[in-house]
């Protein structure tokens, strides 16, 4: 019988968590998880034989050691900063690793000692990244299968709320960590490049820079730069590409009014608001705003978006407006207190459903023709519990986890999705759960 | 005898070396500077009798301790975030010490010991902070001895240009350190208090509110927010104060400019460049530009300027359009490519003079009468070295020196230049060298 060792058992592992327990006798897996919270454990383990439920601190080595060291293969669902203590533990032990998140160069420099302790420590298996990665390379390595030449690659992916559960003026509804949704895209500018020049686009122009993207039946969206483009040219192998792009997608409209919170401060983590107890939504707008006593908040508000008055109606459906009662946190940066606003009116219902949306479209030069392919892939939560989110992330790690304890994979050391030996049983098998491409190809010109 | 250790002989210890060397004679000192260029040390004490050059890193204690034990007085004008070294030293070798940086928590926390040991440390005693403190508090203790009520207080600092040697469309040139005009108002958003409404200005909005201030005989001035202007209420003994903002000065068009170059990105930090190595100045700005093949970079940047296109020349004087000569420096963050370019631009002539002007505007009510005081100074650089900033940063540090070593100033711990016994005598000796504030009450209503 083959142990795996899941840490972490919150919204993401749901999915991932019932296909190792489908999985489980077929296979002769036990599948222990662990998290502080044992309820959650429970839940998500619902008696099954061969599951069983742990409660301890993941971060205390002492307790996770002899865990790991029982393990035959290690899933961290831990926030992205603590995989380095646990994948230095699993290099001890001899236990195998997989971690849906963006790989660190700490978990790179690991590759050579994980070769020689004969385990392979696989990354960025999830969504965004993973199935990304894999439905990009299954594409890629096809067009220079037959000596096609790369000149364009651009990639959007979303987490979104599924068109019949639509219902509020933002089109938008939280899938995730609200608190990234509020931050993303701060830090360093996004860079891409297009005909091989390098272009920039720092925080306070990113929701404004967009592009349009149409998907047969589920119509139209936007999207805006994500993070580091340039660093997936070495990753995919596409060096000498002159246009790779990556990008977010929204519903049209977002980013717009989304770049007003951004311009106005409200998205800011970097301080703390001098009496944040107090404020109401509207004193923390008002806040940002320039001191007026001729006129309203909301008049001020107004001039503010210009020419963008339509957009007013967002706010206003947000609650910024609201002065009759405190958000209520202490000492609260004000992504903090935006955050708090969101999440009463972005949270998805109890019987809402979530969409996943992916977006590729690669142009290449093929014997003397210019070629375009677009590849999409759009996936809907089961309900609130295994959502397209929890699916899409959950699913190509247990898939992997299969692969690995059952020999698929033979591959050691430090890794991502990228080889075909790889992302080909994956992404076959994600089809036959729905999560699944739709290709076409055109030629230009 | 008397010995005075200074740290650090760089652009602002000019002035402060000439005071104390000038007045060693008189008042018995010896005064040793210590910088790990032994030229910059020679030429600034210019083979006085009383100096002494001393060469060694003072960030290597075992070099330090002896020099800091054997003194009676250190002046620290190394960068601020070496203060505290040299203050635990000063504690445990029972030295007094000044400081012209701002004060950090962690000094502050010496309070006590600073008492136990019989020392002062004395800090914020520069020009801003130091003399904007100084002139504040005789003006807001004034009005306190006669009962008047503070409503207002607003304060602008800056250093600029000699009208004389004003000789480019910014109307600007490095007085200061460039890498900190480039990096301005970075981090957390200014704060201030209007009317008893906090107000925050994030950065990217921050050269976009402005002020406009006018001085007599000097001509007109903006002003941006700068950092926190709440933190002033309780070092100012303001609490109840319903407006309180401090600000930074320009020449009017400056900010809105700059304004541009933050925008676009271009004064980033946070991250490096791919290939900056081999950047101009135009494909540094075409970095941050949209990508477009139908128009040149100039028209782009013009298209990005709007009705603002009246700047134009403003970015082409800087060179911002040159492609011929890369800016040439490794791995490099936006800002730090900018800031060669600038340099190129702005640094001061030979025989360029600066300016360092303060302005004050006091609102309070007195017997029931609103009155309003104004006080502003305006000190021009000698030359090229004694400049108004090295004048204006050196002297109250060098009078304190002097106070602390012949008793005037008796206070022991950590302390701001905010008492009448400290500023009073400062304030009147710095007007003897023409740092002169010009006062005016009028009535309002």
């Amino acid at each position: 019988m083959k142990s795996i060792l899941v840490l972490g058992a919150g919204l993401s592992s749901s999915s991932l968590i019932r296909y190792l327990l489908e999985n489980s006798s077929e296979n002769n897996w036990k599948i222990k998880v662990v998290d502080q919270n044992i309820d959650l454990v429970k839940q998500k383990i619902n008696n099954h034989p061969n599951g069983e439920a742990l409660s301890f601190d993941a971060l205390s080595a002492d307790e996770r050691k002899p865990e790991i060291e029982k393990a035959d293969l290690v899933v961290s669902m831990l926030p992205a900063r603590f995989h380095m203590e646990i994948a230095k533990d699993c290099l001890a032990l001899k236990t195998n690793l997989i971690t849906p998140s963006y790989i660190s160069p700490e978990m790179k420099a690991l590759h050579e000692e994980a070769i020689e302790a004969g385990v392979i420590f696989m990354n960025e298996i999830g969504v965004d990244p993973g199935i990304d990665h894999m439905s990009a390379m299954r594409i890629i390595d096809e067009i220079k299968a037959k000596n096609g030449n790369l000149h364009r690659f651009i990639s959007f992916c979303g987490g979104l709320v599924a068109p019949e559960y639509d219902n509020n003026p933002w089109n938008y509804k939280f899938t995730w960590n609200p608190r990234n949704v509020v931050i993303a895209g701060q830090g360093a500018a996004a860079c891409y490049q297009e005909e091989n020049e390098y272009k920039y686009i720092p925080y306070n122009k990113l929701f404004n820079r967009l592009d349009n993207i149409s998907i047969p039946n589920y119509g139209d969206f936007e999207g805006y730069a994500n993070r580091d483009s340039l660093s997936y040219r070495s990753i995919y192998g596409l060096e000498k590409i002159p246009t790779i792009y990556r990008g977010t997608l929204r519903r049209p409209g977002f980013c717009k009014a989304w770049d007003f919170l951004v311009d106005l401060g409200l998205t800011e983590d970097n301080y703390k608001m001098t009496n944040s107890e107090n404020l109401t939504p509207r004193s923390l707008l008002n806040a940002f705003l320039p001191y007026r006593t001729d006129i309203t908040v909301e008049e001020k508000f107004k001039q503010y978006l210009g020419h963008h008055a339509d957009l007013f109606p967002k706010f206003e459906w947000l609650g910024l407006f609201d002065g009759s009662e405190k958000i209520g946190i202490e000492n609260a940066s004000p992504a903090q207190l935006l955050q708090k606003i969101l999440v009463k009116k972005w949270s998805l219902d109890k019987d809402d459903r979530d969409m996943l949306v992916m977006y590729h479209e690669f142009e290449f030069l093929l014997n003397g023709k210019r070629k375009q392919i677009t590849s999409y892939m759009v996936n809907k939560g089961e309900e609130n519990v295994y959502t397209a989110m929890s699916n899409t992330v959950g699913l190509p790690v247990a898939i992997c986890a299969k692969m690995i304890l059952n020999g698929t994979i033979q591959l050691k050391g430090v890794h991502l999705p990228i080889h075909k030996e790889i992302y080909n049983p994956i992404l076959d098998e994600l089809a036959a759960y729905g999560i699944e491409f739709i290709e076409s190809e055109i030629e230009l010109n």
